[in-house]
């Protein structure tokens, strides 16, 4: 790789350029393994110019590209209140999936922990993206106060995502993208039914989004699936 | 709190002492609150006797006591293989949820990562942890060549496993106990149903698993209250 020819560029031009050089090298290596001089060569400027902007070194240019990569990663969960609620999940895992394809190494180190770079402050950004993801979802449920059932549930739901991404990296992104997104939106809905089979304000929810649905959609789909799996358990009921 | 006396202990029973006594202040405060000194003081020692057993000093301390917990934790995983599968799960996870109310404050500064003690170490500890939950489970499910959508099953629930218990200790551990481990077995049996309306080695666990369930069993009893659930998507079928 040849170092690209020296530009001057503005302050926020460089600034900009610099975390997006570290993002890229974070999503190929963790980030233990990327030195300063590795994002000096990349970018085309030299070790002095990366500490001037980012006088803290490594660690404050690992958090500056965390916070870009985490404002880029609340960005794909924006999806308009209209429309069956399966579908609008769709799409913002379609986006999801391809922020995870893309920063493939850093998502892995940042969220499997023990990262050197990992912080009490990284982790609060972490944090802030997940407590995000809920208040987005909770908003196209329409539920201003939820309560521990439907909270437990959308937050569980999330962790389940980020673990399903972790392993869907580790294992060769098998299965397919579109297999794996349509995966998690089962696994959404089946734990929203278990959950409402248990608390009303679950069920209410379910009952709500169930009579968005479209009959060809993904609720539709699961439910006709699921017919034949309750049947093994008719001796049960 | 005062010392208590000290008592002239073998190397080994000294050593069980100091971990043990540090476990218990790493329940109760997160890691890079505990001093050596504070350790010291709990076992009614001097700072340079804690020092003679660990020379690597807190860090060595801290990955001794995860050890020692993470054993504890796989100890718990400990159940015949006999029985409905859903029993098992139900003690297992008794043992598990007493386990985490235990070491609370430890145990989530733990996984929700971050700590000052954390490193390539501690998540090795963690991770080996979690894999061997997943190994248990399937065990139980006797299948020995688990493909990824079965694999992907139990590692995501491990994980809103480990999720919920984050939720619940810092939620002032609601819902109840029994309540929160009821609802993880039903989701752990809402993901395999999930997962068995894509999947044939997944569809033939549960049509295992739900033979050997009783009527009165946690199955029997989620299938009932699934009935309604269903049934408000009746007109998607």
């Amino acid at each position: 790789m040849t170092a690209p020819a020296y530009r001057r560029l503005s302050v926020d031009q460089r600034r900009a350029q610099l975390i997006s050089t570290a993002l890229g090298l974070f999503a190929q290596r963790p980030p233990e393994e990327i030195t300063l001089d590795d994002v000096a060569a990349a970018a085309g400027v030299s070790r002095p110019l990366v500490y001037r902007y980012f006088p803290g070194g490594k660690q404050q240019l690992y958090e500056a590209a965390l916070r870009n990569a985490a404002d880029a990663l609340e960005s794909c969960f924006d999806e308009p209140h209209t429309g069956p609620l399966t579908e609008r999940l769709l799409r913002v895992l379609d986006r999801y999936l391809a922020f995870v394809e893309q920063h493939d190494a850093g998502f892995t180190a940042l969220l499997a922990g023990g990262s050197v770079a990992e912080t009490t402050r990284t982790s609060a950004i972490v944090d802030e993206v997940r407590r995000t993801a809920a208040d987005v979802i909770l908003g196209h449920l329409e539920i201003a106060e939820p309560r521990t059932p439907l909270r437990m549930a959308v937050r569980t739901w999330i962790s389940a995502v980020e673990a399903a991404s972790l392993i869907w990296l580790d294992e060769g992104r098998e299965p397919p993208r579109e297999e794996l997104r349509d995966l998690l939106v089962d696994q959404f809905v089946g734990q929203l039914m278990v959950a409402a089979s248990r608390d009303e304000q679950v069920a209410g929810v379910v009952e709500m989004a169930v009579a968005r649905e479209r009959p060809e959609g993904p609720v539709g789909e699961l439910f006709r699936r699921l017919v034949p799996v309750m049947g093994v358990g008719s001796t049960l009921l």
